[in-house]
């Protein structure tokens, strides 16, 4: 508990609940960010913690999804594809990724889930002065974050886009659900080659454990370029260090997360 | 939400939630008395209003049970009784009562559950310099309220418990449970008549809804002899307003639910 953050919402028994369920759950910093909001918002609600078992979702989520002031819940590690099949409508996004991050009850008690994963990070992106549009860009890791960031940046009118995964089967699937969507971006599946693109990607976990290197070979980087990683945490991962030492722009996970805020209350209809 | 509330828990991802469950929920005032407790206590918990369906009761609690960062329920109408089926253990009290209002987690991950309204109308008495040790009660209602309270004082000390309800056969239950665990209150069942008690008490819904009369007809009341009523709303009801016209000392509903939060405290392991 931190006595300095901004005042919390008063809970009392017309309080609405929003969760973030994940395992493990301590990490999460979104109670710390959307609480205060709420509060000074003047919405009686408060997002809470919920820490489920990988061997209990499913029938855990189904309870928490009956509770009658629950009104949606934030989706993290290791549940964001799990969670898809719980929800009565998934929204574009989240079924080209094939992961949602996010879902809300509906007026009607239906449940509707959405993956705001990739567009948090073109908003936390175009926050810093930053486009996507008509940049090559090479995405390392077609897991669920890349598939987000895929999703996000073929939205945002990436000109092209090149996959790679350790998985070629994954690669090769996200090409496929991109082409379909978004025939404008010329996606493919590639090397994993800083050469010829614009922004790099790392969309896999690599680099957040200690004495973690690059996430692939990608030969050497250019000043000129952008290059992003989605782990948060170490803020400076061995690629956006390698990357640093070679003069280019970087953007670490933090970006991503922050851009999500807003996306995720317009989404559970915060402050309206 | 009350800003003129104190201070509030800040929730953050470590933070240890307990619950309230109930249908309906709103009008719970739990989470605004234990929530600034928790804070004064330095402790990194909150706790949140749980809005459970009948139809979907057993479902829900075992998706909540299942939290990992879930410590303890308290259990409010319609669900005492339903709970007592969910946990573990039911401790002796909980056991006779035949029913629960509070349940939380051991650290081997099964499940206790006690029933703590009785005591929290003896413990209120008591701060009121009221002992109900050697009085003869008169009880009005034998179901879970009434349960608890029968229990709770013939525990602390009560000479003699007469048991009165429109369905004869729970009343007769409820004293024989009794008269097996504490052979020394003299429980009977019989006419709903204040003459012969020292102490009345209404353990029945009856004067909750506006235009309702007494309980049951008790006959003349003394001015020596001490009404109680468990309805917490309205605060003055029919029974308690004319015990009030006979110059009787009365205790309505609010003193049983103060009565217990150092009693729900001290289960929960809160401030320790």
């Amino acid at each position: 508990m931190n006595d300095a953050l901004p005042p919390q919402p008063a809970i009392d028994g017309a309080t609405r609940l929003l969760g973030i369920v994940g395992d493990p759950i301590e990490q999460v910093k979104s109670p710390l960010v959307f609480n205060p909001r709420f509060k000074a918002a003047g919405k009686n609600a408060v997002l809470v913690p919920l820490h489920v078992r990988t061997e209990v979702f499913e029938p855990t989520l189904r309870g928490l999804m009956a509770l009658g002031n629950l009104d949606g819940l934030i989706v993290t590690v290791p549940y964001k594809a799990r969670a898809l099949a719980l929800v009565d409508e998934v929204l574009p996004t989240g079924r080209i990724v094939g992961a949602i991050n996010a879902m809300r009850r509906e007026k009607d008690g239906r449940w509707t889930g959405d993956m705001f994963d990739g567009r948090g990070l073109v908003l936390g992106l175009s926050k810093e002065g930053i486009s996507i549009a008509a940049r090559r860009v090479m995405l390392i890791g077609a897991g669920g974050a890349g598939s987000a960031v895929a999703v996000a940046f073929a939205d945002a009118g990436a000109a092209a886009l090149t996959i790679h995964d350790i998985d070629a089967a994954k690669a090769e699937s996200l090409a496929t659900r991109l082409g379909e969507t978004y025939p404008a971006c010329a996606t493919r599946v590639g090397a994993p080659q800083a050469a010829g693109h614009d922004v790099i990607v790392n969309a896999t976990p690599i680099g957040m454990a200690k004495g973690e290197g690059l996430p692939a070979p990608i030969g050497p980087l250019e000043a000129a370029q952008l290059v992003i990683d989605v782990i948060a945490k170490p803020e400076v991962t061995p690629l956006l260090a390698e990357a640093r030492a070679r003069g280019c722009r970087t953007v670490g996970g933090k970006a991503m997360l922050d851009g999500q805020v807003a996306e995720l209350e317009k989404f559970f209809r915060i402050g309206g």
